[in-house]
């Protein structure tokens, strides 16, 4: 038996194969529909893999990706500057708008606090978060890290460290089922979640 | 509600989208995932794409991919060049020698007749097929395309055009279920259906 692919081909398969839900059988058709494609296209997705790593950068206020200084949030005049809500991944940020019924604005910790495998305050964006609270401006907080036991810790550390700021500290209501990773719950529960927000 | 994604990662994820089997919720976790990978990661990954497109080519004999004028199957000597498999598409290749029985060579039709849809015999590598035969030195054509209507056709209208030359004409034995692709069945069905070929 000969070895099953040539050398590009198999060199393809292997690095599709590093991408997450992607397993052999995916990366082969993968592959084989990329070296039937158009060479433009093959090129097109190539540079848009190159230009999305090499352009995007944090928001230097608010730590969403963007690829200018300010996120398009940060940025927008028209946003509520008053209430900051916060979450754990930029992937929440496009969850929480989805459900188109937010209109402030953010701070992206990115990540969550996971004492088991040694995520500590320092390692996430919280003093960032702090010092934007103390710029003053702020009014509430709306903590809207994933009800999972990292992002109950997140808010529950985030809250105590908030409380002397003075600030209204609320957490995202309830209608998110409770484990369920934020960036897959359906727009209505999120919707409700908003609006039935609690203060804690 | 500001636009969900800044430009660089709204157009990855739109090039995502137009792999097979990527819907937009894949497509925004493969960004991210590309997002936050090693910049040396990600060139890897687009060089692999252009270079699967850019390197690979058909083998001049057999029709299958190949990054050298001939496929690793046709230039491997110890590979019984009396006997030929046809099949359809280079991923059938791949899944007959995944099965690890078969020793002969090749031919790779490039796609299956398909009336309906304006595919006839001078659109696949069916003339290319009766040269190979014409050349000599071949005692067994085995016909392998899939058992789909398209694969029984081509294999039918194969047999037909071979009769003349000879040559002993065999069918990918039964094993496989009707309607399958060859490419989805399982490596045992594989080699029960070589082993039971049967004449045509």
């Amino acid at each position: 038996m000969a070895e099953a692919h040539a050398r590009p081909l198999a060199r393809l398969i292997e690095e599709l194969q590093k991408l997450p839900g992607i397993g052999p059988k995916s990366a082969q058709r993968l592959a084989f529909h990329i070296l039937r494609s158009q060479e433009e296209d093959c090129r097109s997705l190539a540079d848009a893999i190159v230009a999305v790593r090499t352009q995007m950068r944090f928001c230097s206020r608010c730590f969403n990706f963007t690829d200018a200084e300010l996120c398009r949030i940060c940025a927008d005049p028209r946003r509520d500057n008053s209430t900051l809500c916060v979450v754990g991944e930029p992937s929440d940020v496009i969850a929480l708008e989805r459900a188109g019924v937010y209109n402030g604005i953010y701070h992206v910790l990115q990540g969550l606090l996971a004492p088991l495998e040694g995520i500590g305050p320092e390692d996430i964006r919280i003093g960032e978060l702090i010092e934007r609270i103390k710029d003053g401006g702020i009014t509430e907080v709306i903590l809207a890290t994933s009800p999972t036991p990292e992002g109950e810790a997140t808010a529950q550390y985030t809250q105590d460290v908030l409380q002397e700021s003075g600030v209204k500290v609320t957490r995202i209501g309830r209608g998110i089922p409770i484990g369920a990773d934020l960036d897959y719950v359906d727009q209505i529960s999120i919707a409700h979640a908003l609006e039935g927000r609690t203060q804690m």
